[in-house]
């Protein structure tokens, strides 16, 4: 067996996510409640009626390809060459990794808290990584001057979440320029990876690394914007000598993403349709602000993405925290540590389930946080 | 750049498959012509119209693995945790290969000839190789007694596909039976990897290595049996204990395969329709025995999968001829070459496309053979 296997844990997420029962408010999701729209399904199924679910090239559809690089329009990516279509943004990140770093010399830079996928990623391959930490008495905002200053000699890549899972919080402009000057002092060869995910999920001014730094990976899917999460559909978007090595890893790895999942997107984008859920986050966004200030409880409002940082009572542990509520309360939330040290002592809320359900949520978070339950140590 | 990515070339086949015109008779596909049924979609289209398209559990969706398990019904592997649901039987052999294989110590034995993804992904992954070819003189029989001979202290697994790509023979059970009894002597500790993605398009009798040897894991999907290529759904059979570690490789590089393609697989299995397409490749076989009989030209009859080796005329480079097949006489064919060096000197021909095509691209490969251009030498 490889050893680096067996010493991998599972997903921690995955093993909270699983205590959930019929009667749970579940607060854990990853993934909208919205349905997806069935007109680009229909698309797919006209396709398949047509002309069957034959392999495509293994970066992709090249329409589909095409009109992601046109969609985004980011400078020097703006072609087919540009995209390699992946099995959702997951399979997008391990690909760009495997593809970048020489696990012999190299170091990964991972901006925390993260989503534990980009650790795992790293830990199957024997890639170095470090961690630089937000500060959490900034509300975890993004900070271009201590991501600069946790770089090495030995960084190849830095890799960042915005819209941020799972802190929600938005890189600002000035902070991006203030990371993108450090960058450039240093030639330009670090790659900077920018998870975009939760990109179409933004309730204020949108940073796209991609507008300000050439040797930028950008790692996107219709799985957030359009409610898609499982039908495995991402891409990474770079300059096309990337993608071309790319293409090899993902080829060798799963052939090729899957063609009717590839049809559906090609709606999606012929039909303007990335955006079709955008109004219903920024509406329920604000209703969720006013649910946590009326809790009490102390929380970071959510500038992107769907999630929002609750803190736990001073010392709680938050995988106890996540246990107990789970079993005493049946809510489901996720522990702050899944995304690093850095974020011990909050839950992460995912704030997509019905208002009513996320009242109800958050009056049971306070119960038990009053309670005195949560602050088991483990 | 990780120099393991940079030093891999692309897929040879894909290559040639490129130069395909409109005009051209394509004998190069590895995949089927026949139309996939529409009910399978149709049912994955309803459940999608009611459900969406969530995340499914890594390692599947849960109906779906005891479907698979119980329709194989491999001793030791009928429940759903036998299986782990993959993107294709291309991610379940990746994933299996990572999983099984310590890079530090342990060696890979490839029967040969074999599709080049095996070695592929082990040099992705600096995954000591070694080969072993069968026999051009026995038509590349699958010799137990000859891939028993090649296993050395270090072989941790050996790979085997059957029915071949590209020799298109199936193991007979007495030279499985030599295969696993030298197994056996070795304590079961090395694993056999069964790829039987072509197990519905055989002629004769079926071997299973897991009804024979208990350390099998079988890889497979839907893409032959069900015209579903473009499908990406396939599935690693196994003890429990291995796919639970199979699973945290899946994880963090897909998450989990398409909910939609799982759906379309839950209907196979439930309509019992796994070997809809087997009749008619039973019938085409016969065809194209007699018109390989009529064309004049050295061949292997075969005996699975939907190819046929014909031979080159003494001396004449596979890749090369390839070449001029499809650039001079406007017909796709594989070179052996893509197959390894024991494959060298044949070109592989697919038999799905319409009956005349085939004997027009037959009747083109020997007035190729006969002009003497083939001999050219790479």
């Amino acid at each position: 067996m490889n050893p680096r296997v067996a010493a991998i844990s599972g997903s921690l997420i995955r093993q909270i996510a699983s205590k959930k029962r019929e009667s749970s408010i579940d607060l854990g999701l990853g993934e909208p409640t919205l349905a997806p729209n069935a007109a680009h399904f229909e698309a797919a199924m006209a396709y398949v009626r047509e002309r069957g679910v034959r392999y495509t090239a293994n970066a992709g559809d090249a329409e589909l390809r095409a009109h992601i690089a046109a969609y985004y329009a980011y400078p020097g990516m703006t072609e087919a060459e540009n995209v390699c279509v992946t099995v959702g943004s997951q399979e997008a990140m391990y690909v760009t990794l495997l593809t970048l770093l020489d696990p012999a010399s190299d170091e990964l830079l991972v901006v925390e808290p993260a989503f534990p996928s980009y650790l795992k990623m790293a830990a199957l391959h024997g890639i170095a990584v470090r961690s630089v930490a937000m500060d959490e008495g900034e509300d975890f905002a993004i900070d271009g001057e201590r991501i600069a200053a946790a770089l090495t000699e030995r960084t190849r890549a830095v890799v960042l979440c915005s819209p941020c899972n799972p802190t929600a919080q938005v890189v600002e402009r000035e902070q991006a320029d203030v990371l993108v000057r450090a960058l450039e002092r240093r030639g330009g060869s670090i790659a900077l990876i920018h998870d975009e995910i939760y990109r179409e999920q933004r309730f204020g001014e949108r940073v796209d690394f991609a507008r300000l730094y050439g040797n930028t990976i950008a790692v996107n899917s219709l799985s957030k914007s359009n409610a898609l999460t499982g039908l495995r559909l991402g891409w990474v978007l770079a300059p096309a000598a990337f993608i071309e090595q790319a293409t090899k890893v993902h080829a060798w790895a799963v052939s090729c993403a899957d063609t009717f999942s590839q049809r559906v997107a090609v709606h999606v984008f012929e039909s303007r349709t990335v955006e079709e859920h955008a109004a219903w986050y920024a509406k329920r966004r604000d209703d969720v602000v006013a649910l946590l200030h009326h809790s009490g409880l102390r929380f970071v409002a959510p500038q992107g993405a769907f999630y929002a940082l609750v803190r736990l009572p001073g010392g709680a542990s938050s995988l106890e925290s996540a246990l107990a509520l789970v079993e005493r309360y049946d809510v489901v939330a996720i522990p702050g540590i899944a995304f690093g040290m850095s974020c011990e002592g909050w839950l992460r809320l995912s704030w997509v389930a019905p208002l009513d359900e996320l009242r109800e949520g958050l009056a049971r978070i306070a119960a038990l946080f009053s309670s005195g339950a949560s602050e088991a140590r483990t």
